[in-house]
């Protein structure tokens, strides 16, 4: 494997300029790339093919320790990206996705830990992923770019940590797409992980939520702008985008977040009706708001990779360590649970499973049978659910609650 | 009013054929129609604008008695007719949508009463709506057809109910969107309805309700084929009908049922995953069946009109008897309840709200509040909560369950 280093890995002071850690902010960070796979041989992927070159962005946080045994990789979800905390300009309006998280002090305590965040495979924020240069070809991959799977994500992401020479992560964490990646890295990598986090996610992704993301691709893949993938230089499908990403944030939120946040209230000062089909709802100018607001920052091609390999996630079925995926268990079955544990019997690190009550697309009942799978596979497990209103977004929004927690089990405090 | 008959509105036996009732069904129907508001005056609308004439289809069933005090008004689904039960000719596959519920020994017991349902005002099954032609214009409406409320629709039916020589409806019923109607009923004709059974539904509808339907109509309209809603003899809209559709065929599934009806199966037979973005998986062909099936049946502008009028829908606001709809109450204010039962002080009606416990369009919850509203209007009510997996769709699959407490509440027994 061959690799390239654009920038040094590992941050000095200067690159992280911590402040006093009075505000808990990491302060100004700036993004670090690694190009991977340049020649044979290349990354092997589930689905048969294989991929380079390979650029991944990341960021890092903190600094890694002598005897670099203070690292934790930290995943984003569908949405998000490598910046996950403190700003890259004085100028930014907003912090990284998980800044309330990462920091001094902070669940993920910069003081102490040595965290990094890459964007995954097939995303849209500087790692490779269907808007890249196909180099076969010198034009944007589209839809010739392979389907790939959260394996192959965290496949890659693993090159990443053995360039950053880090042999053992102390732990791995994310919510919903990231939690399913730090469990993907126990079952993958299962020695070089010490302290697993799963936040708002599942052991496999349900059909309800396979459903919600199908609708969210017909959309994207019915918009005449979305041209078989091919729009680059082109019109933007962002007709299609918006519509997903309008059903994404509904799956976000819970009915009670919706009642406070919006209740039915209109926009308009006037009290009477509109009579129209423009927005009208403070709900529908939210979602009309935010839908704008990421159609701006993401390619709708990821949108169709990103979705597909949290689709093909299952723990449930013959995708042990190194296989490619194969049959599904027929949940007609019942219990999935042995299924499940059969992944983590080969790993030694203790997990932290978080929940939340209010979230319906990773409802609380997929953490229990997560739990279970994982105490069935011997492992130390603690199952912490936080009562909350937030829907599934508390995965980004009770950082408060959950620091305490996290610091624990990691032991940051000891 | 003027009204004109275009065929017999008291079926005879000819018209029904019923069968021995061995099978329970109410046998060979035919649709009916009748055109009111032909001239001054025209319906007065709650946006304000007029419209006329007005076409609406309907079928009967069973027979009206001498004293015309056993009529059932049936209001319809947003995507069902006024074709609720048996069946057009020997060929039709499926009877009529709610046959389950309609015919001899039912739930509504054809032996007993004549039951009445009509295609809404704003529909696409013959009743006027978006695709009628616009007598001013002598063109399809299009979005020149006014935006109706479910009062609309209302005030539309009791024209026809008049027209069928009925002063006093024994009962009104419907599910979803039609529970909404015959709450309205109940509000604007306070005199004219002895019993109310509303089912799966709720005073109003909610912000996540709010925001599924406006992604579907967003999706509507983002697709250039719908042309600002002037489709008509051009190319027809149908694949943002399709993701409309999807979304709210998610919505009437459970999780639950999803896992036992799908799992995570996949239509291909071989186990591997297609590594493509085609429906793969069994719930995404399913949810694209059941949409291309809905395409070729209903039309995108209806489906506006409709949910439009659904969002609309809030017995919390100041929309009482006559008045149009003004400020809605802040959700924030908590206690809803007497909000609500300031619209049912007039009737002397009597109540039975029925919900499903997987319903989560329309949650217990949301029956719990009306009828608590109800009570402290003064009104007799029974609630009743069926124990089901089936979600929002058991209203038209637990007619085995409803039967009895429905006949029960009727008295068709006594």
């Amino acid at each position: 494997m061959h690799l390239e280093q654009r920038k040094s890995n590992f941050p000095t002071m200067q690159d992280q300029e911590i402040p006093s850690g009075a505000d808990g902010s990491v302060g100004m960070v700036r993004q670090q790339t690694v190009v991977s796979f340049k020649s044979r041989p290349l990354l092997n992927l589930d689905s048969g093919r294989k991929l380079g070159p390979i650029t991944q962005v990341y960021e890092t946080y903190g600094r890694l320790n002598r005897a670099r045994s203070n690292a934790v990789l930290v995943f984003h979800a569908l949405s998000g990206d490598h910046h996950a905390a403190g700003k890259h300009s004085a100028h930014d309006s907003k912090p990284g996705w998980w800044d309330n998280m990462i920091g001094p002090g902070k669940a993920f305590d910069t003081n102490r830990l040595f965290v990094i965040c890459a964007n995954v495979l097939g995303g849209c924020r500087g790692t490779t992923g269907p808007a890249s240069t196909d180099p076969a070809t010198g034009r944007p991959y589209g839809l010739s770019f392979p389907v790939v799977t959260l394996r192959d994500m965290v496949r890659a992401q693993k090159t990443l940590v053995d360039h950053l020479g880090i042999r053992r992560l102390l732990a791995v964490s994310g919510a919903s797409m990231g939690g399913m990646m730090a469990l993907q890295w126990a079952v993958d990598y299962p020695k070089s992980v010490r302290c697993v986090v799963p936040i708002a996610t599942a052991a496999y992704q349900s059909p309800k939520n396979i459903a919600l993301q199908d609708v969210g691709r017909r959309a994207i893949m019915s918009d005449p702008d979305w041209n078989g993938g091919q729009y680059y230089g082109r019109v933007f499908p962002a007709r299609g985008l918006a519509v997903a990403r309008m059903i994404g944030h509904i799956s976000y939120l819970s009915g009670r977040t919706m009642y406070a946040k919006f209740g039915r209230r209109r926009s308009a000062g006037n009290g009477r009706y509109a009579f129209d089909f423009a927005p009208e709802f403070q709900v529908e100018t939210y979602l009309q708001h935010q839908s704008k607001v990421f159609v701006n920052r993401f390619d709708p091609n990821s949108y169709l990779y990103i979705t597909k390999a949290i689709d093909y996630f299952d723990l449930t079925d013959g995708n042990a360590r190194g296989k490619r995926p194969r049959t599904t268990l027929d949940f007609r079955d019942g219990d999935i649970r042995p299924a499940v544990a059969r992944h983590f019997k080969s790993t030694r690190a203790k997990f932290l499973v978080l929940s939340f009550t209010s979230d319906w697309l990773y409802p609380v009942d997929r953490s229990i049978e997560l739990s279970d799978a994982l105490k069935m596979a011997g492992r130390e497990v603690h199952h912490e659910t936080i009562q909350t209103t937030y829907g599934h977004d508390a995965c980004f929004l009770e950082a408060n609650r959950m620091a305490p927690i996290i610091r624990t089990f990691l032991g940051v405090d000891a």
